[in-house]
């Protein structure tokens, strides 16, 4: 009787679900995280505070260095324990904005919508001069301009300045149609030649690379006073590139803007046709005069399995930013939701076999730094395949790095031992519109890090929202760019992956171990 | 013989068209248009100049008048006879914007998107202080905001700060189905009870009307030194509003700042929660400092018959603007498109009957102040139903105001017999999407001065691009926005109509004299 009973109450307490899938999901666990995630959400808070409060994160900023700080103080507060801000090593000069104003004055004034280069100086006081259209597409090009910019505000050509009505709307959804499509093999990205996120490319009318770098010495060399460029962006919103060098010994440039579409475009047509056009601009930014560490931020619940809890399911995003606006949709909503997805698990008081860490990023922007020196020094050295005792303790990584929309699916990096495992895990979830594990790879952000390792690292799929057309490394990246639904579902479905992932009696199952490059 | 031979040859020069209508189209002048507006436009040049090159041209502004001196040279050049700058009367302070910047420096640095509100001061200089948040729906709301905003910049609350994702394209066309509903006669905006275009309305946050004044003057003198407001606009777009007062005895008001919805949103949600709040602003605005008289601009194609060259057929569109971008669709392309009908008509060396005249408004955006001057001075007075003796002699009045899309069809302001005449005008022009005959009145712009003392007035149902979304009234409403073949198509129908009401043997139908209103 007594057996029985413990039989009875044993399977009570579990309710299992056997699907179609093998693999185990603890549903009632499943309903406690959606009902504090969906009844007792504090995403908005936490974002608000990450973005509106905190502000722009570029690595070695002031305002990363108080997100690390608040980051480790919110982790705390909630429970979780072993928060730390965890240096990673150098990284360059930091840099931020203090003044930035630019606009025409001849013609007739209009104030310009503009943002200084990330790590180009201000030009320290009001400049003024008349604008010189410049367009280099080759070395033979700069001759041209020999002797002739020396006070001058150059103004960047080579975009096109024919800007058409839109007909397509800003956010999208992925339909059933294109999330099936997704379900085909295709090598999006090879995860093994990354290096950084898609490029926010060199903008229309700055040639790439080395060329750029000889534009670079050449207008500073020639005594130009600024530069005007970019012209991605419509409608106000403009695009960043990637900044001048960050590097401590990097030549010097000059005071740079980078801008949307319309009013560079207005500036190159009066040009073209000899208009005079005067600019004035009055910027400030600041470089760090000491070189600094960066760090990633983490925090754990232990696990509680005396076998298993050594070893570990890591969550994380990256939480540096660019410097136009907060970074929301890139990417504070990715830090927001695995913080939430760690309070929720920490708020049901869950007890997880396997120990589940969080770590948030810097650096990523600038070429998955953060997360690459983390799995370095705890890992694995990608170059040379160097284990470490770890190396054979993580089960999973998870990341979170594709803007504000919910999740969809996820990608399995060409592991089909997970198809069956995830396919499982997200069952309970299709009617939160989350269907797709697709084999392919993605790549761009910090699960590469894991997975070039040969430690299983996968990033979800989620819907675009307003990502690729309006605020991936814009100055209209902004709080008010999210849902709050698409958020709490996110968080839901990222801590029933990684409590799964915390309690199943396996690792996840890996792929073999990448081979050394040369 | 000889009479046989004259027959033939009037037919022949005639080419008459006869189709289910009884109005007879000339088509081989139809083919002349369509040829010079197609293959010979002039059109965007034009508007380069008006817009790009000339700038801004707010009633009142330096801007206003150089295009004035623009329009009149350019009207000569094209041969256009009699063109003149013919003053309409007194209208108030002219104002321009000098200097345009404000960021918030703490809790950390972001420029802000803004632009000063019309006839406001500057702060003449750099000025700081907190921010404070101000929600005034009433009177005794201002109460509580007493001894408090000294030195404080006030920012208007009351927009609601949640922008979502937005899933509706920018830019459109009408379909058939929108179209074929316009005819449906439906009373849109009663003729006789306008006064202004659909109103840049009271942007939310702001108070309307006398409530605002109060405010203005409550906040002047409670000594704050600047205020920020609006709310409208995505992405980088603002809207901006009807400005302050221009009257030579307005009472002073504070500098004001009008901003599109995130950054202004970011301030109330960080004031929300008692966050400290720091802004910097540096504003300069010009007022004249004589009363000037404004003026609109005219140019004629005189008549070639004995009898019926002193009726007019008039064509008109204005080209004052608001102040925030160059005023593009809303009007420079309604005016570009008038003077491009007028440039192919007499490219085409036509001998109208009647005389021809292009008449370009200014005061407009004030409440059709220039045309409401001109048909006074000219037709009848609107508030007495005095007429003068031109009053008979103006057979039409043909208008376009409503963005840079192409033409899809007429309002027939509720006249009756002018369908006909109409349908069969257009029937030439169905390939290039002109269909739409609709009985509705329409209001808001300029052939409501014609149409209100009963000289039929007319104004073209264009296809909305992005005018209502985007540029109506915006900093976006520039060069970029517009399309080249929407704009030679409307050049060519105007240019079409025009002509065919200076060659028909009628006067346009009259619908009654409007009744005195009390």
């Amino acid at each position: 009787m007594k057996y029985t009973i413990i039989l009875l109450a044993v399977a009570a307490s579990i309710l299992s679900f056997k699907g179609d899938h093998s693999e185990r999901v603890d549903i009632h666990t499943v309903m406690q995280i959606k009902n504090e995630g969906f009844n007792n959400s504090k995403v908005l808070g936490t974002l608000f505070e990450l973005t509106d409060v905190n502000g722009p994160r570029l690595t070695g900023s002031a305002g990363m260095k108080s997100a690390e700080v608040w980051a480790k103080n919110k982790l705390t507060e909630w429970g979780l324990a072993n928060a730390a801000i965890e240096p990673w090593g150098g990284f360059g000069k930091g840099w931020e904005i203090n003044k930035n104003y630019v606009a025409m004055t001849a013609p007739y004034y209009q104030a310009l919508i503009a943002c200084p280069k990330a790590w180009t100086p201000g030009t320290n006081g009001l400049v003024s001069g008349n604008a010189v259209l410049v367009k280099i597409d080759s070395v033979q090009d700069m001759a041209k301009y020999a002797g002739q910019l020396r006070g001058k505000i150059v103004v960047m050509g080579g975009m096109s300045t024919e800007v058409k009505p839109n007909f397509t709307a800003d956010a999208k959804r992925y339909t059933d149609e294109e999330l099936s499509k997704m379900l085909d093999w295709h090598n999006e990205e090879s995860a093994t030649n990354l290096s950084q996120k898609p490029k926010a490319s060199a903008p229309a009318g700055r040639p790439g690379g080395n060329l750029r770098k000889m534009v670079d010495s050449f207008l500073y060399a020639e005594g130009a006073t600024a530069v005007l460029s970019g012209g991605r962006g419509t409608m106000g919103t403009l695009f960043t590139s990637n900044g001048a060098s960050r590097a401590w010994d990097a030549k010097p440039v000059l005071p740079e803007m980078e801008m949307g579409s319309e009013h560079l475009a207005r500036l190159i047509r009066l040009l073209e046709v000899n208009k005079e056009v005067k600019i004035e601009m009055d910027t400030r930014t600041t470089f760090q005069t000491v070189d600094s560490i960066e760090n990633n931020v983490i925090a754990e619940i232990p696990g509680t399995d005396k076998k298993l809890k050594s070893e570990l399911v890591i969550i994380g995003a990256h939480m540096d930013s660019w410097h136009a606006s907060t970074g929301t949709t890139d990417n504070a909503t990715g830090v927001v939701v695995m913080m939430e997805a760690m309070r929720i698990l920490k708020a049901i008081d869950i007890k997880p076999r396997r120990t589940i860490r969080i770590v948030l990023w810097s650096g990523e922007e600038q070429g998955l730094l953060g997360s690459r020196a983390y799995v370095k020094n705890h890992f694995a050295d990608r170059l040379t395949m160097e284990l470490k005792d770890d190396h054979k303790k993580v089960s999973a990584y998870y990341n979170l790095d594709n803007g504000a929309g919910k999740i969809r699916g996820i990608h399995l990096q060409s592991n089909d031992e997970v198809r069956n495992i995830f396919e499982s895990w997200m069952e309970p979830f299709k009617d939160l519109g989350v269907t797709t594990a697709t084999i392919r790879t993605t790549g761009s952000t910090d699960h590469i890090s894991f997975d070039e390792v040969g430690i299983p690292g996968f990033q979800f799929i989620q819907d675009p929202l307003e990502y690729g057309s309006r605020t991936h490394h814009t100055n209209m990246d902004s709080y008010d760019r999210i849902n709050g639904n698409d958020l709490m579902q996110a968080s839901i479905i990222v801590a029933s992956f990684v409590y799964n992932t915390a309690m199943r009696d396996e690792m996840i199952p890996r792929k073999s171990l990448p081979v050394i490059k040369k």
